[in-house]
């Protein structure tokens, strides 16, 4: 699809820059909507914050003269038209919802990066074929209705492997039932919205040829390698595991140490032996045991039970194999109690669109700033995209690499970078996407 | 007050016994009042199963000719008259509520044996110059409202370390918010429960001068020893501490291990400490972690934040002494994660009447049971009473050393020896104490 368009590309003899100022304006806009009052955000979707961000996107674009559009998952696209109206689109967007207790970065850098890319187009006149869009995926983050990346697993079920579009019917993602409030459903809280549309508004692979998501890093490494723009070359497979360790409930009193089979005590032999046999293998494998529950929980009881996870993420299916055969291989009793393994699901690694990531490195090496490759050990609605359509991320540096949290920080100069490479990335693409389409 | 009692006890040529059929038939009755299906109970204080519980006890006690009262608490007193009625009373009793999912002998054992006792000291006219009370405590285990041991902490304010009485100010325990709906008090399960009596009929040191408690061992020491009876000598002390280990949350996916402070690692790895450490001590310390909390306990999160419970316990306060220098001399930081330790309370050990002690000895021995002497790693209403009163408890065997959940076990032939020590014990304790009121 992309085949010679090197040299034309040559034709385009200067670099566009996004406008630092307004970028400043969109990060401290859109920090207020949701604001803990601590530097970062809890923007649910749907959420009447949440709400609030999706005004202001739809304010400023039609203030450029966009047209926007929803969906019947509420997406809301924001059309700003091409010089040659059938060229199908090339779409840029991400999320504005949040975690609890989340920053102003992750998610709606992306919205902001894409919102400047069309300011930036449309002040300056930037002379484009492709319609160019911007968007706000529904529900990214599924802090309140599970899953996360909900509504481009609706949109893109068609094109997904089997076990991961069934977890993604929208009959079934409409009854998802509110965390907090365990009454009120996704339905109720979409048709409240006041954003859901028309199925046919679904991006598709008909109307659109290609997406392209900014997003902080949400980790250290650009930081530690001093990097300011990251080509993000795929999506780390993992492997979610549920372990399951069964001892007996005594008296906290009563019971002599020997002859107790504490399940908690149990828990921290097992996670031991885990991280000692992880990290042999090394190679950038990362894991996490992020959630433990412990029964009865009760502090004069020795514990019977306790469950835990341990997600484990690397980009090559061998490394994930021999994680998978630390736990094949695991003692099946550890300080008295049975322990189990329950492998909850397994991810492939998704590689983006090649030509387009080429496309990233070489306007990021245009605009003179420093870059790198990088994967993403996070999951992105382009990750989904990237079955049905080419498919690229952009990622800039997160201080200290801390995300999900209030600290989560990326410089206004950061971003401003991150959306330039986007900006020049989808002019780029724009021409060779032409081409593609002529020849 | 005990004093040259021990030739007027030889007066007592013959020991008296239970009856095995009724010991079974009121096993078979009460574990029908909130029986989970599954071999056990769940019977919160006051609700409705603990309710029928309490008709079931003064039904039979009534058909006996005993008179019942109840006092501001809903205790429940049996009063089956003695031949001197200007003599104080002795006591017997224990609990009818049971933890969530409980066994059909904790607590309830006690009741049933002091019912059992004042059945037979009936039917078969047994002459007894004091007044025998079986009782009922309200709300010994907390499992609903807390805190646990509510009403004896309640009934022995005047008489408790200051420290523990403050715990248990009655007008404080009214307003405990019931753990299951959080909207219920303990005053409205009072009012509501038709046992709320008068605040003078409280259990007190003028109309009562001796309290027994019947309870199973609830821990293994027994069984293990091949005996039938245990002497308990004292309720060892404890030391309740909060662990608290402050972390740094970042994504699972995006967070190279080297980088990570996962404070639920560090958890792991104070444990493993914690417990070398406490058994280098041995001396037959016992400690706990029976209840751990992780934030944000979500598997795609690296936890920030876990706190946990460590509760150490032992008859000798310079073996806690020793507990408590490990706890002092931990390191501040484990796995790069800052840890805090806080101690919530210490508790003295409570030694039992010796001459009391004395007396289940001796029934026990001239019973032919075979006995022994043993410490309560759990604590019991009697404790309290202890402050207040000349107070002991006798044990029998758990199978297995299980308590607090269905397993929960103790044969009747073994139910039944407890109470023919309960009720040998009383009627010793009926003539030491005539003798001494005398001198």
């Amino acid at each position: 699809m992309f085949s010679a368009a090197t040299e034309i590309l040559e034709r385009d003899e200067y670099m566009y820059f996004c406008s630092l100022q307004r970028m400043k304006d969109k990060i401290n806009v859109f920090k207020q909507f949701g604001s803990t009052g601590n530097g970062g955000v809890t923007r649910y979707s749907l959420s009447k914050e949440s709400i609030a961000a999706r005004a202001e996107f739809v304010k400023r674009m039609l203030a450029i003269g966009a047209e926007i559009k929803t969906d019947d998952i509420a997406n809301v696209y924001a059309f700003l038209k091409g010089s040659e109206p059938d060229l199908p689109a090339i779409v840029m967007g991400s999320h504005c919802d949040s975690v609890k207790n989340g920053g102003n970065y992750d998610g709606i850098l992306g919205v902001m990066g894409a919102m400047e890319v069309l300011e930036t187009v449309a002040i300056e006149n930037i002379p484009h074929r492709h319609t160019l869009v911007a968007m706000i995926w529904t529900n990214e983050e599924g802090s309140l209705y599970l899953p996360s990346m909900m509504s481009s697993g609706i949109v893109c079920g068609d094109y997904l492997p089997l076990d991961i579009a069934t977890k993604y019917r929208y009959e079934d993602m409409l009854h998802s039932v509110s965390q907090l409030d365990g009454s009120t459903n996704f339905k109720q809280a979409l048709d409240a919205s006041g954003y859901r549309g028309e199925k046919e508004n679904r991006l598709n692979c008909r109307d659109f040829c290609a997406m392209l998501e900014l997003h902080i890093e949400q980790g250290p490494l650009l930081e530690e390698r001093g990097k300011d723009i990251g080509a993000v070359t795929c999506v780390i497979g993992s492997m979610v595991n549920r372990i399951k360790i069964y001892g007996q409930s005594d008296h906290a009193g009563t019971t002599p140490m020997k002859n107790r089979r504490d399940a908690l005590y149990a828990f921290s032999r097992v996670l031991e032996y885990l991280h000692m046999k992880l990290d042999e293998i090394g190679d950038d494998l990362v894991y996490t045991t992020g959630e433990i529950n412990c029964h009865p929980n009760i502090h004069t009881v020795i514990p019977d039970y306790v469950e835990f996870t341990l997600d484990v993420r690397n980009e090559f299916p061998e490394i994930l194999d021999r994680a998978r055969e630390v736990l094949d291989n695991m003692p099946s009793e550890f300080a008295g109690c049975r322990v189990e393994v329950e492998t909850g699901w397994t991810r492939d690694t998704v590689y983006f669109d090649s030509e387009l990531v080429s496309l990233v490195r070489q306007s990021a090496q245009e605009l003179e700033y420093s870059f790198c490759d990088i994967n993403s050990g996070a999951g992105h609605d382009a990750q989904f995209v990237s079955y049905m359509l080419p498919t690229a991320m952009i990622f800039v540096p997160s201080k200290d690499g801390h995300s999900h949290c209030e600290q989560e920080y990326t410089s206004p100069e950061l971003c401003t970078k991150g959306a330039d490479v986007l900006l020049n990335t989808v002019l780029k693409c724009d021409l060779v996407m032409h081409v593609a389409q002529k020849s």
